[in-house]
């Protein structure tokens, strides 16, 4: 095998397991999806004890099986990868490695197995296989949604956090031990509790102010509730106007998909698509 | 009677049992609601205990009534359909003849009965009955808007299952067995009961780690809520924008009721209304 | 007393208990606000049995006072009323009726006065001692955002009701009645609780079919949410743009104030203001 | 030291206490924010018994520490501030002071200290250091989109506070004593935890009647908590939209960031960045 002749197999397998524009590499994608499924399937089932119990080897044997697969595409990763070092150190080069190294550790240490599960996070390789779908599109229109929004909702987070910080120590003089609230953050989780209208039930106050603090916390929780839905409804309408193609010369949208003139300014367009 | 006569009385029947624009059809349709709305509340009867023990029999008799009169009406149905085989693979002729059909196999497999519920969506009719109104361009304009944000939800739904299964498993590795977290499948119940904000509370975090975890699982919940909303108002939006008659010319929205110039460019308007 | 002083007495009285435009007028509703207030505390107070069994005289003595003042009050209303019968069948006609009658038949049916907590919906009255203030409009935006909507709102109701009814009654066959779906009403009303995720827990699903099942409501619930809030944001957005001022010749809103000409279309605008 | 030195140090301290725009000021800000947290997370501890039965004197003599620390901090404020009087009212004035008299209080009322945790607020002065940054541009479209929709929620709030009245005495009415609706206010606040979806299940109603008036209130709720959220979000697309630079001849939004003229008349525009 010549140098060349390598150079060439490294491209072909790079092209099947990196993208997904061949009929190759979207039957790879595609077959890695399901056993990442199946994987995860396995983790899931050995947590329940009486599977546990019965197929424990099956499982076992299994698990071992799907780590040593994981373990052999991340070395031909590796392999065919142009600059191994930028795929190890890239966002789904370290998902791929935290998805089989947890096995592994857990001949050291019991129960790390479970820590598979973060294997799920190789799902989101489904975007990759619907890349020339409107999915990508979509997905940077919330992108975008988000990534403007975020010095809003720090600002929001930050104001939510006091406010269940001081309302959560009024409750805890409030309403004292024997309620549930026996420390300030437990009281502080059950403001959390219910700011964010969860409700779980498992402490609720049964003093008469301590309810009526409650009813106003929940009644400003409510009205607390609209900010961030309406910082990001704003957003989204921003990045999804972003998004679409505009005149050149007038900056208006375009509302037809196939104008060769802008409707607003009466300037030609150069229509790309 | 001669085929012609046939043919007539099949389009007769037709016009009053599919169509409500006739005074007959739409007696018949609206009719046909309440019998629907009375079989479904003789469905629900049947399952309180204290009901069944006392009344079994005249439930019965009433749910066979119903059942027969159903039959009939599908028999009608086909008989009066041009093409009868479109009509039975339509929307709404599987959900006639699953709204029948329960209850002859509750014969064989007792229980079965309960499915007569389905006949629930058969009240989707009503809509029908409404034709004429602006219902269905309401019904239009959401429908549109639904679709329009399809893939904006599936990246979203998706996003959110892989944020379930992480915390999930996590909190079964923090919390374990003692606080009712007895396997991962459950641990990802609880979560998704956590970050839709539900929070039945028959599992929750007892330890302070669980209990730190699911605060900023709620938090981040209380911001997640806030995309899909925000997607479905943007697309309703638009939705509602494009559904509004616009400038043939300028494709600039056309404000006024009775417009006959546009408002933006001065070109003469055809007014269709 | 001539009847020309009679007439105008008449009037004077309209002028306190009906406007609150005088100085007069708007003390008595002030006043009236208070004694409102007042009286719907001491029904809260009855109903406290701590306070029922020692102040119960007490208490009685109130509220046959507040009952007999509101009794007076309705009568100088219809004496001082030009069209009486208008004012009695009027929507603060009747408020004002049901607010004092219940303690008259408490004589006969006890238990009836609890009715009496109606009489807060005579507190709406506040929005008329605002009156001049922005309220009113701001009220009326609302009005006309829930009104454009409510054909949407109709449609997405019944969509809701159907959903339920059907995921209840899935839930009752997978359930049983263990797990306390002891019948079809009861899980309708479980499939209520948790699509509007408030979750009380006091039925939830304990088989993991049932639970799955669970999850998919609440995901689906989880989008749903976001429908009518998107259908009320869209009208809110749209009353609100509705309620500017508009040129009279391009209905371009009038941006700036006190604007003379129309910044779109440069026409001389009649400024009311 | 001449006069002169003394108001040159006053200025030097004022710029570092006061201001985080030198390095030095920077500096105290960002140390202060950790001496707050620390502070806070010490009340925290003191509440957990375990830790309180443990490290009690080490705990409180930390207390005292920061205690005086912000005693120390509040005089030098005083001192160094043009106009003390100013400062002591301001917002932060008011803060700062009520963060460590709490501790003094406890020597003579014990449990005082808790309210310690007031000094939470304190943490707001995070966006103080991050002043240069757009943190407070974002932070005032957020206060102005609550102010301009404050008539608005205000007249929400109203009708929601009245229709849990009216809903919670039917519900005492119903369902009476043993479903633990035992007087009128524990049914109103059992009213705002279901139409805030927060549904702790502490107490629920038991009867079908009670059931069925909760559902209609749930879906009546799962309608309502969209108008705020409306609200809010037609409130912050406006404000975000009057933040943006606008053109001082036809007051249409400049779309491009560098733009020297406007795209919408024309005019040249006197670009400020």
């Amino acid at each position: 095998m010549t140098i060349n002749n390598r150079e060439e197999l490294r491209k072909k397998i790079y092209t099947i397991v990196f993208e997904s524009d061949t009929r190759k590499g979207r039957l790879f994608d595609l077959i890695l999806l399901w056993v990442i499924l199946l994987s995860i399937i396995s983790v899931f089932l050995e947590s329940v004890a009486s599977f546990r119990e019965r197929y424990l080897t099956a499982i076992q044997i299994l698990e071992w099986l799907f780590t040593i697969l994981f373990s052999l595409e991340y070395a031909v990763r590796i392999y065919s990868s142009k600059k191994p070092w930028t795929y190890i150190f890239s966002f789904y080069g370290l998902i791929d490695f935290i998805s089989f190294i947890p096995n592994y550790l857990s001949l050291i240490f019991p129960g790390a197995q479970y820590l598979m599960v973060i294997r799920a996070l190789r799902l989101l390789r489904v975007f990759r296989i619907l890349k020339l779908s409107r999915f990508i599109n979509e997905g940077n229109v919330l992108k975008n949604a988000l990534k403007a929004s975020v010095h809003k909702i720090t600002v929001f987070i930050l104001s939510v956090i006091t406010l269940v910080t001081i309302i959560g120590t009024l409750m805890y003089i409030i309403e004292g031990e024997e309620s549930g609230f026996t420390n300030i953050p437990i009281a502080i989780y059950w403001a959390i509790v219910t700011i964010t209208t969860v409700g779980y039930g498992d402490i609720s106050p049964q003093s008469p102010l301590g309810q009526l603090l409650a009813s106003i916390l929940m009644i400003v929780g409510y009205g607390i509730i609209a900010v961030p839905t309406g910082i990001v409804t704003v957003a989204i309408a921003k990045a999804s106007e972003d998004s679409k193609e505009k005149c050149s010369f007038c900056s208006s949208i375009i509302q037809t998909e196939k104008a060769n003139y802008c409707a607003n300014c009466g300037k030609e367009l150069n229509p790309k698509k």
